[in-house]
């Protein structure tokens, strides 16, 4: 995993310089997990700008066709980069290598695999969380990981609705399920997320089958998953899932862990991530030499309470007209907080959600063994 | 000093309550200080309402006209509450006692000053400038602070522009500092805080008469004080100025303490403060009890950094359109993480200040010893 | 109907010199109408802040304690002045005189009651519809109209939610038509707005009762009101309901009339309006001197319409994240054109809507005979 | 002239069904002019990526290297589409003939001039100023036109500020004229766009040599250009002029004219500009027929005044915190509900300008003969 900064929307300099250097190779790349520079809003011009450019740009690195870079790369980009969150992209590669005395340790595997294709109809509903189920599945089959305990991270980006996209179904006499095409609480943005998120916990068994139903998507927050980190946007027309985990044989210096928070101001929570993930420290901080030389990553979101009290207090987010960029940028900061850095992924801003507990967020961090 | 809630701009109930309880008296109240819950803006309804609500029922509690209540109480109110920032009021009291055997420990003291009456053509200048640096002098003669050492905050209110007051000087055939009504980078908001920062960093020392002139206001960032928390509001005709700080000989079982932060995500400076008032703990954090026990409250700023890197890393902080609501939420993060409660006053949001040093932050704290 | 304009939120001087010249007295009162300004939002502390100033005002005019204001007088201020609407109120006065030859043209008459108290769950739906018929069918009565074709305005405000009413529902096992706060798509204001234009449709026979359900609204679009103007505020918790029409044998100078627009940017509508109530011009625009001279006021909706086409061209409204403002603020340039003047009523910026046909707006203008 | 809707930033399809059709070739496009989605702002990604692709798409059709598409073809792309405005492209384009016997009517012709590079020291002062004077100058040869009363529109793009180039003017010992990036009342877009307003009324002999200065730009609004229409990007390195104006012996079947709005809701105005391109109508409206049939384009500003009265009443959007982006979507609801149609160019949103008076605003409108 190869975590470069960002100039511009645009810019694959990071990219083409790991490139040159051997670090990333045509058959090695898997996925490029991003932050991208923008309004970070339904109609975020830098987040689908970065989108055609890093196709553009793995095309020609592939040598393929930039049609067929969904069959072999796995794009998640989350836009809008508030506050303390720098714009970067993670290349993440894999190699199958032979072994012939296999250690012990567990290390750091990924796995990815495409849905599905789903209809409008289907977003933020059974469907969507039936066909990301499934896809999560093949994904941890790709990377060797049949145990859910060993999964640390599920990184999925499905579609969401467009103006385009609901006349398309109405069309044909299908309901959406919602006609705000925002991340607000009723938002069509939110429901694919969450339909994400709960296809997630179902193949991990984080929540059962007979517990879900469409009135569960953001109704019961007693179901979530506490390893899925899910976003949605228009432009695509079939989900993308990557699963990150720990397996005994792997080869490689990193491992992966995670935890989650408990309330939205919960530094400890994100020191608790580093823990699992290998950093060793007493009661307060990791030392700075371990931040900068062992973490390699991490991987946060930034969901937004339901409730208005955070231990007791009120507070008046819910109520704020720019809540969803406010959201996301105090994720940033209480990560940089902590990892005394800026290039952290941070997603999220909606308000509730199936990713992680109510109130509290999913963490997850890489780091050199 | 006690602090309460608020659940809207006008509920006075936490205060009634300390009244009713005798905890705040007519003759000890000295100040009010607080976040009020509104855009943070301009043309923030939510904090003059809350200014007008307050000062209606202080006059009752003092009997006394509405119209005098400047004169005996000083209201600095902060209005935004973006983010983890809950709205909330804290009453700041003084009595004066006769003592036998004064204690060799030195204990919070208070003192407070109006100034002369600052014209709109004064407002970001050296007008106002020296008008906030004498009304520092008197504030610090009388709380009995004669060393600029220990004073450890200084709350300062000035007058900021409006259309009207703008309209007025132009027609005298003044100028005035900045068309920009807004606390953007050249907005006269931001001027006037900053002019007020430079009146307390001329009373206490930290810069030097010479080096000040109406030219190097919001350009000369290495002027700048360290105790300086100031606000400005288009509806104030004079300044008003709260010096807070540790005598020795004073009653009483509270104490300050205060420090910069380095940077934006600076959490050490945050601990810095807590330990500059009194709070023992080693490399980490301070116990959970000790911050729920001894920890009184915590005032801070949350100035934008001017440069578009922090530690190394590209922010897009300063181009946002937000900005201004995200710099304050951020720094509400930044000290929540660390003392674990959302009552903190954090006021902020504009980029570059003489309020602190380049890049960094202002944290001041009370404890109980 | 005498219109004044508001200099802060809690300026009533306008309304003090009506009373003191004896135009409005506390026994011919009935209603105030205005448009207050504030962010316009669900948190818009500046409508809050003007409720609480006039009400105080009103129940020193009439003799009355504040709690009993309500049953008297009927408020509705519409929040948020975006762009070129002035904020005004507008003092609404009837007087009951005994006429002994009454004359055959119809003159402005006005009518008013209380709906019934509404409950969180009600918000949106059926139980919101019944109770605004019922109560729009009290207020024709009160007005003396029979007719619901001489009916040109029905203004109405209900409650919307809050957090606090939400949770007041759900922990009585109710459920609540959204949680999401705002006036988006799926927002609870809009569903209130609706459900109430809703209820006026069926009380004027607009709609009919075999047609109405929880699920038609916003949803089933051919469904709507040509006079019913809504609005909602998390504060109230019962309905109030004002009507406007010609009646024959009333007495007094005014009258009214109204008419739609056909989409967004239809100024003919407007003009359709103006010469609905009286105003006589061909082709053009009504004389400047008529304007001045015989407009009285005029009060129109602002609701985006739900495609992104207007004539055949795409625009980006609905992706916008201010949509809710500018499309307020577009209403108000469309109506400032045509009467050029800013102090007109224009509430809305809420997306589709059962007030007015599907992409066009209601318009009523009063006139002096 | 040929106008295209563009349906995302990167849509060149319209351009490219015009080539298709032979209406316009690689040697008659002198320039393209458009609005584009996005923000509008000082980071707007959807203008950054209209500029790319529209760039990208003119090399090819030009069959050269993009690096010298800007020596061919000027574009000035405006950002932000709030309201009522269509994003759109007009493709300009013109033909060198041999006329035996030339016409006595005056009609449409263009011209087009790069001016010198512009320091980041010389945006929105004297330099700029002058540069594009120089360059105005040059413009109106190319287009054969010697009476600046025939030019009826002149658009300007200059470059702005940005982080990294403030940064290179300082580094260099230089000052800038302002620190705030944003089209704000002090802001550096505001400032360019004002400097090269005023380069133009220098040209046209609008304002005089003498009278200008540093000094007076945002400061002097006597001075200002009636045909101007200027906008900045800090991407750009030299500013770039396109004339617009009518010349006996021209051939074509276009004509030009303009006019000025005297304040924010002069729809009378925009009828003036229709009027003084050629559209006959008397006392009200141009004929349905005449606006779709005859009326080709329309560009209009649509800059903020600088009082908060409009016709003696208050207005309150001097304080709104997205006055910018209602300020162009009223000047686009102005227009569109003169020209019943969307796919107006109207750019604007800054407070006060050198384009137009005080108050009003610059509209300029193209018809067919």
């Amino acid at each position: 995993m190869f975590v470069s900064t960002m100039a511009t929307p645009a810019d694959t300099s990071g990219l083409q310089k790991l490139a040159d250097s051997g670090k990333i190779k045509p058959d090695t790349l898997v996925a490029l997990v991003g932050k991208t520079e923008g309004t970070g809003q339904h109609d975020d011009w830098g987040r689908v700008w970065a989108d055609v450019a890093l196709r553009e740009w793995t095309a020609k690195f592939l040598g393929i066709p930039v049609a067929e870079v969904a069959q072999r790369v796995i794009f998640v980009l989350s836009g809008g980069c508030p506050g303390v969150i720098t714009p970067h992209i993670a290349a993440v590669t894999r190699e199958m290598v032979d072994v012939a005395h296999p250690s012990d340790a567990k290390r750091l595997v990924v796995g990815r695999a495409g849905s599905e294709p789903m209809a409008p109809e289907e977003v933020g509903r059974m469907g969507q969380i039936q066909k990301v189920a499934d896809a999560t599945h093949r994904a941890m089959e790709d990377a060797g990981l049949a145990n859910p305990r060993d999964v640390h991270l599920v990184m999925v980006k499905v579609p969401g609705l467009t103006v385009a996209s609901i006349r398309d179904a109405e069309s044909r006499g299908e309901t959406v399920v919602s006609h705000d095409l925002t991340f607000g609480p009723e938002g069509a943005g939110s429901y694919a997320n969450d339909a994400a998120a709960l296809g997630v916990a179902l193949a991990l068994g984080e929540v059962q089958r007979s517990s879900l139903s469409d009135q569960v998507v953001r109704r019961n927050w007693d179901l979530y998953s506490e390893v899925a980190m899910t976003s949605s946007g228009g432009e695509k027309r079939h989900g993308e899932v990557v699963v990150f985990g720990n397996a005994a044989g792997a080869q490689g210096e990193l491992q992966i862990g995670h935890a989650v928070t408990k309330d939205f101001i919960d530094a400890d929570g994100v020191r608790s991530a580093l823990r699992s993930a290998g950093l060793k420290f007493n009661g307060g901080l990791p030392e700075a030499e371990d931040l900068a030389q062992r973490l390699v990553h991490v991987f946060a979101k930034s969901v937004i309470p339901g409730s208005d009290q955070v231990r007791g207090n009120r507070i008046t987010l819910l109520d704020d007209v720019d809540a969803y960029q406010i959201g996301k940028a105090l994720g940033g900061m209480l990560i940089a907080s902590v990892t005394g850095r800026t290039t952290n992924y941070v997603s999220g801003g909606e308000r509730n959600s199936h990713q992680g507990p109510p109130g509290g967020n999913i963490v997850a961090a890489v780091v050199r063994a």
